[in-house]
């Protein structure tokens, strides 16, 4: 066997997939973050010349592919493989992005943890041999998400205190099994975790827990500690829900310090009244292929373990009764000395 | 590398998986079926005594997935991963039934291809070695399907003559890196292909060039013909939509003959007035997990291509008019003497 399972829930890569391009595009609420210097397009409408929203984001999504791809320096019929979702019903950002591209399609539905989700399973289909190249890509829209999850647009609901803002923007990484970049070394599949939140506005509350047992489960796993990266960026948690997470790791005795980081909580400034901050596939999807990506080709970081959460519920189940079941999965990026 | 990727579509596996079990829920209607003696559980209603049907379908998934387990011989801690997806917005009867397992989840989106895109990825994740147990599963209820993305059943509305039926009933096959059963030797993921089909209740038109597309893209990879096969599977075309397929593929110089099934076309007998046969995640599941890995165990076939078809379209994207992409993934069992 090539590789080896070290635990029920990590694996690690002998052939370390190599991230070799990203690329990513932001709507208009996100370029007053800290972090929009680092995006590659920022959009000034947010429906992008496009007659629905659903079409904006879909054009977000196929935006990003194309340029992730032309960045790598590949041809279109070099990339093996898509794989892709978003928080749409059926997936149609996806789908409908991937009908534009000559290139087979693997459709996955993470909910917010889909950024980390298409890559673990990228990187498994690259270093297993089956794929040479694979674009990885998800994206999330205000508009979409707002009137498909909760109200339609024009009512202007109020927003609880601990809701979250969803981010509209989308992000696109190709890994290769050769090439120069950072490398995932690891990824942590993770399970599905339902501490009984009902309430769908405090998602932060809900996925906190899913964060936790794939922390924990991917520390166990290979004997590390948080020490042992340089930085831990969770997905959409939020304010609320990356408090609640430093306190669960804290009850099992796991410190997150300085080198912790919730992209949900930092995406957006104090000033842009988001409650608890960012959520939506997009909020890590834009910080991990801009930001962290550059610190990470920049050698300012050797070692970080990215973990996306999704809170896996819809208004169905929701108007049910149903409570609201989360996962986190997470990948380990590396930067060795080429 | 340990697999070979054989042209742009077609991987193939040197562990090749074994499917050490699998298991069935059926319906009511569906108890009608030429196939129903093989399905492994007959629901004499189609609520299974839960308050609603998408808990009905949720249940489906969650005994089905039990049961292929328990008839593998393991433990649940003993399955590294669920691999499951359905038809529901955000595919919460697969996220719902995994937070009964303590076991890593991948969800996936395909639509009706959903039983061919998780065997297919599971058969990547067990070859590779990341995995040793995994169980891929999926489901569709007539009920929830027909009012999330048609009607209220109330209305009781006419089906137009191209119609289908969605199927009520779920499929799990427990995937392993060891033991004795059928095995998968390769699987040919598809690409999103739109002939610009608009009628959403024609969705095997819509379909039958994707699984065109997919069945050409593996012979061409696999230097084979369709006589190389002692049957070729197709999920859920219909009557209507084979036909197509049939007429498409003698187009390009292929002849799909005595070999060719379609399960939607076989599932339901003529007095079930289902116009065009059954559709649905769960058709191709409840016929492949039963009938059909009965007829390997028992070597009546020796080679199989398993090939299910998925109409990538969401209600929203159908108002928004919007035509139907589509996408067809294959995998190939073999029968090997043990």
């Amino acid at each position: 066997m090539q590789t080896k399972l070290l635990g029920k829930q990590t694996v690690i890569f002998k052939h370390r997939p190599t991230i070799i391009s990203t690329y990513t595009v932001s709507g208009p609420k996100e370029k007053d973050s800290l972090f929009s210097p680092y995006f590659d397009l920022i959009l000034e409408n947010d429906d992008w010349e496009m007659d629905s929203y659903e079409k904006a984001e879909r054009k977000m999504m196929e935006h990003t592919i194309f340029c992730a791809i032309e960045r790598a320096g590949l041809h279109q019929n070099q990339v093996d493989a898509l794989i892709c979702g978003d928080l749409m019903n059926q997936i149609i950002s996806s789908s409908f992005a991937a009908r534009k591209f000559d290139t087979t399609y693997i459709g996955l539905f993470g909910a917010c943890s889909t950024m980390a989700e298409t890559l673990a399973v990228g990187a498994c289909l690259v270093d297993g041999g089956y794929f040479n190249n694979v674009a990885c890509a998800t994206c999330s829209h205000f508009s979409t998400a707002e009137r498909q999850f909760r109200y339609p647009l024009e009512l202007g609901n109020q927003r609880p205190p601990t809701s979250q803002w969803t981010v509209t923007g989308s992000g696109c990484a190709i890994l290769s099994s050769s090439g120069i970049g950072p490398q995932i070394s690891m990824a942590t599949f993770g399970k599905v975790t339902d501490y009984g939140v009902v309430d769908v506005n405090n998602m932060g509350a809900a996925m906190a827990p899913a964060a936790m047992n794939t922390l924990i489960s991917h520390f166990n796993d290979t004997y590390t500690t948080p020490n042992d990266y340089d930085l831990i960026i969770t997905g959409d948690l939020g304010k609320l829900g990356s408090e609640i997470l430093i306190d669960l790791m804290e009850n099992k005795g796991y410190k997150l310090g300085q080198n912790y980081i919730d992209c949900g909580h930092a995406i957006f400034n104090k000033n842009q009244h988001t409650q608890q901050g960012g959520s939506g596939c997009g909020c890590s999807a834009l910080l991990f292929n801009s930001y962290f990506m550059k610190c990470l080709k920049e050698k300012k970081y050797k070692k970080i373990l990215f973990m996306a959460t999704g809170a896996l519920l819809s208004p169905t189940s929701s108007f049910q009764g149903e409570s609201v079941p989360s996962i986190a999965h997470a990948i380990v990026i590396e930067n060795v000395n080429q």
